[in-house]
């Protein structure tokens, strides 16, 4: 990354380089969250939609068709798709894991009750639907229905893999490729699927997205046990909330006895005493998992980077590579 | 209705009539409803589709496309969307109500939690579009996805409007339309335009649906008033969870001060004695309004089986019409 780059961030430089397509996005979103007869729609879909989220996944899509060359007007219904999707999926989370704040404001379960949090996700899906469907191409209702499948898959094995020991690092895959990453993959690949690209650059774009979306989570997830004030997380939360995540994974494979009775304790219990987190993050660092888990996320990082090869070069590509390094420019 | 159409119900006489296409819609539901990585998600989703609910919904669909001629597979996918559709409606529903039972049994959100219910009612819904999807046929994505939306905008609806006297009954039919019947007009139009037949047709089995579906809710409004044990409500549960129906709307209309009072307090306040179901149900009397309620029930039945007129005649169209008979049969 040059020095110029890391004055501007990644995403502020395609959130510029995309302006009019992504005023026409948010344009779009604020004509197809409306409703005739029940005007709490909008006024939860606003309070998201409008929180100052860095509309990164519906950039992915922008950028993807782009730089693929497309200049018909279906890639800012998919971005309004994606970021819809994304929408429905943060309400019905804040219902799922009773969450108080999001983006620093108090979450829309709270403000109105998860009665409107369900509800209204529901509506943003089905709107999702209607705005892939203005498309006519059956290709990319296809990719994100599939997604929106994959995303609860997702969310559904973590409900039930993640209190548990037994859960390895293969079902942590399997989790976070679904809540995140499954919406990444599949912003960018349908970026090259309305753009009319074969094959080949559709994979290279669904790869990317892929191994960006991973990376994405693993960070979030090692922040989570070495977060400061700045990264703006809450040291210890997943440990609190008994969420397994990458860092603890690697620590229990590795745990005698004593450490396993420990986590089994703590996780699977749920039985937390005062000073447990400090024992947990003395052997999170005893067993070099927080090493590991940055090494991994640096790994999908640059393996993101790789799959952008056989795309055109082009400045939007480049910003894409430069994204990959920012999100573990955090951690590194 | 004749003698013999009494004896077997319609909805069983439906049933015999498509159940080669019934065993079909079943078998794709199972083969759908299975999730690679979590099994939760087949678990949750047997409790409900295995219950022995009606499939009215989805035979619907399968009988309004072979009474149209349709003989291509693709009724049985629509059929199936409709009742993906519905359970998802009903996992998220009994979150939004807090209901404990359904079908006799207890609730998927209180035998799994909440957050089951959600998930995998998020995933059903990504399910159902991907059986649309498989059709290829973007006008029956279209219908389904707008119904989608509907029914989540008629709940919404009901949940801000529902508690307030201000609710008439222009406001009371957008929510049945919504949340009830948005699907069943729905499900009819689909199996006409999936048969590939002109507006005409399309139309009236839409409306055909429609005033099926407003009976239907009616009827289920009108019986938590005057229920018995063998209709299998039980009377006044509106009344307690201050949801405010067509019955309480009419009487509302017609209350003195004093009477208004009563309903501001017990619905609007929430603030309930006993003996106050007794007073409601003595107001119901007083205005007539169970009877009128009976009465807009029935009229509409009468509007769905004059909305088949342009259809073919056959044994199907036929049973439709005994259908929307046996819908008011219970309460007349």
């Amino acid at each position: 990354m040059s020095l110029d780059a890391a004055v501007t961030k990644p995403h502020e430089r395609l959130a510029e380089a995309l302006s009019d397509d992504l005023a026409a996005v948010n344009a779009l979103i604020r004509e197809r969250m409306q409703s005739e007869h029940a005007p709490r729609i909008p006024e939860v879909t606003a309070h998201l939609v409008e929180a100052g989220g860095k509309r990164l996944r519906p950039m992915l899509t922008l950028a993807a068709a782009r730089l693929c060359g497309y200049d018909g007007p279906y890639h800012v219904h998919l971005a309004a798709t994606v970021e819809f999707i994304h929408t429905a999926t943060l309400l019905h989370d804040d219902v799922v894991d009773e969450s108080a704040q999001r983006r620093g404001r108090p979450t829309a379960n709270l403000l109105w009750d998860n009665q409107s949090s369900v509800l209204v996700g529901d509506y943003l899906f089905a709107k999702s639907f209607l705005l892939m469907v203005d498309t006519g191409n059956l290709d990319v209702l296809r990719i994100l229905s599939q997604a929106s499948a994959t995303i609860a898959e997702g969310e559904v094995l973590q409900l039930t893999a993640s209190r548990s020991l037994a859960t390895d690092e293969a079902v942590y895959m399997k989790v976070i490729r679904g809540k995140t990453a499954a919406l990444f993959s599949a912003a960018t690949e349908v970026g090259g699927v309305i753009a009319g690209q074969g094959p080949e650059v559709c994979r290279a774009l669904f790869d990317y997205g892929d191994a960006l979306g991973i990376a994405f989570q693993i960070v979030d997830d090692l922040l989570d046990y070495e977060g400061t004030e700045a990264t703006g997380k809450n040291v210890g939360d997943d440990f609190r909330e008994r969420k397994l995540t990458l860092p603890v994974i690697k620590a229990v494979a590795r745990a005698d006895a004593e450490e396993r009775a420990f986590w089994q304790r703590t996780i699977e219990k749920g039985r937390q005493e005062e000073g447990d987190l400090e024992t947990a993050l003395g052997l999170l660092a005893r067993h070099g998992a927080l090493d590991e888990t940055r090494a991994a996320a640096i790994e999908w990082a640059a393996r993101a980077k790789a799959a952008l090869a056989p795309l055109p070069d082009s400045a939007l590509t480049e910003m894409l590579a430069d994204l990959a390094d920012y999100v573990v420019a955090r951690i590194s």
